[in-house]
């Protein structure tokens, strides 16, 4: 696999093919990858929702735009982000890392008081806001994951989140929606994007240097 | 390369070899996974900056809680996110699209005046943060990129945005720092992380399924 040639390879599918699925096992892979993924802290402060209930994804879609996308994957992955960091959720994370190592260590255990002193009494919604930052290199992964299993993807920020979250049942669990992410396979027609080239910045106007 | 391979054997390096720099040809694919990475309406909104100077790198890493990797890896990736959308901006990518496509399409221009009425008149700390976190996709894919070159990376977060925006005169262009990616090699010895477990947390905890 050359990462470079799937990013060129890879984009936003506008017509998925209803007759195809994805296989569990490369759906397993996919979540696989963002669930290994780097986030702050290591906090990995959001959860991944796998949907294929039909009734659902209906409702999901007419909340989102009515984005064809939604229902005619065959996996409707939804990135939901931590409402707020709170102690027992930082705790939590700390204590994982302590009983999987097997040891308790100081500079950790002060890493962890500073975390919480300093994410605790902050605002919930920059709270969210960070954790959905997380929730996005996630998302880096699972769109690099999806086309090294040549499924298509195309990610999804046209929704409503609160109607989704409340479809999902997500602030019950202190969860937010972020981002939608359908999974399926390209239909051999329809799509008016599929041919179109991929465009970007130049290099020059996106990366420069200071040597 | 196997992509969870890649994400296990990747860490937040702790301790880089100084003397190690990381070839040219590798920072420029790392960075090329970053322009193709895929963002919200294509519009790309940050820059990536690639710094080497080590004056540069001094000063950052005074205000990046002296964090060794700013100055001990051989370069230094910031992430850079637009601090507002503005109309030139907005209206430049997808310029840009019909310029590469070489024709205009009616529902993409349709669809730039709802992006325009939509973000321009958006509190231009919305639009950074929205912005922000396409940056963050990028990370994700920066990760992938720099381990597929037995790269290491360190994501970084803990730094002073506004006084990286002045040593590297990003307000001038519209920029604010948003990330610190350090590239290099791990140092044979002294990094209290590299043998440690990778923790996550369990699958169970993690992906959930409404089937």
């Amino acid at each position: 696999m050359d990462l470079l040639n799937l990013l060129n390879w890879r984009y936003a599918t506008k017509k998925f093919d209803p007759t195809r699925a994805v296989p569990e096992a490369a759906v397993e892979r996919i979540t696989e990858a963002v669930r290994l993924t780097a986030s702050s802290s290591g906090l990995q402060p959001y959860q991944l929702l796998v949907v294929t209930n039909p009734e659902l994804r209906e409702r999901i879609r007419a909340v989102a735009w009515n984005q064809a996308q939604v229902t005619e994957a065959s996996h409707l992955l939804v990135f939901a982000a931590w409402d707020n960091y709170t102690a027992e959720r930082i705790n939590r994370a700390f204590d994982l890392v302590n009983e999987q190592r097997g040891f308790r260590n100081e500079g950790w255990e002060a890493y962890r008081q500073q975390v919480l002193a300093s994410y605790v009494p902050r605002d919930p919604e920059v709270n969210h806001a960070h954790a959905a930052r997380q929730a996005y290199i996630g998302l880096g992964s699972a769109l690099i994951a999806a086309a090294a299993e040549q499924v298509d993807a195309t990610p999804m920020e046209g929704f409503d989140p609160a109607q989704v979250d409340e479809i999902l049942g997500l602030k019950a669990e202190g969860l937010r929606s972020v981002i939608l992410l359908p999974l399926g396979y390209r239909a051999a027609e329809g799509d008016w994007l599929v041919n179109l080239k991929k465009v970007r910045p130049a290099r020059a106007d996106f990366v420069s240097e200071r040597c």
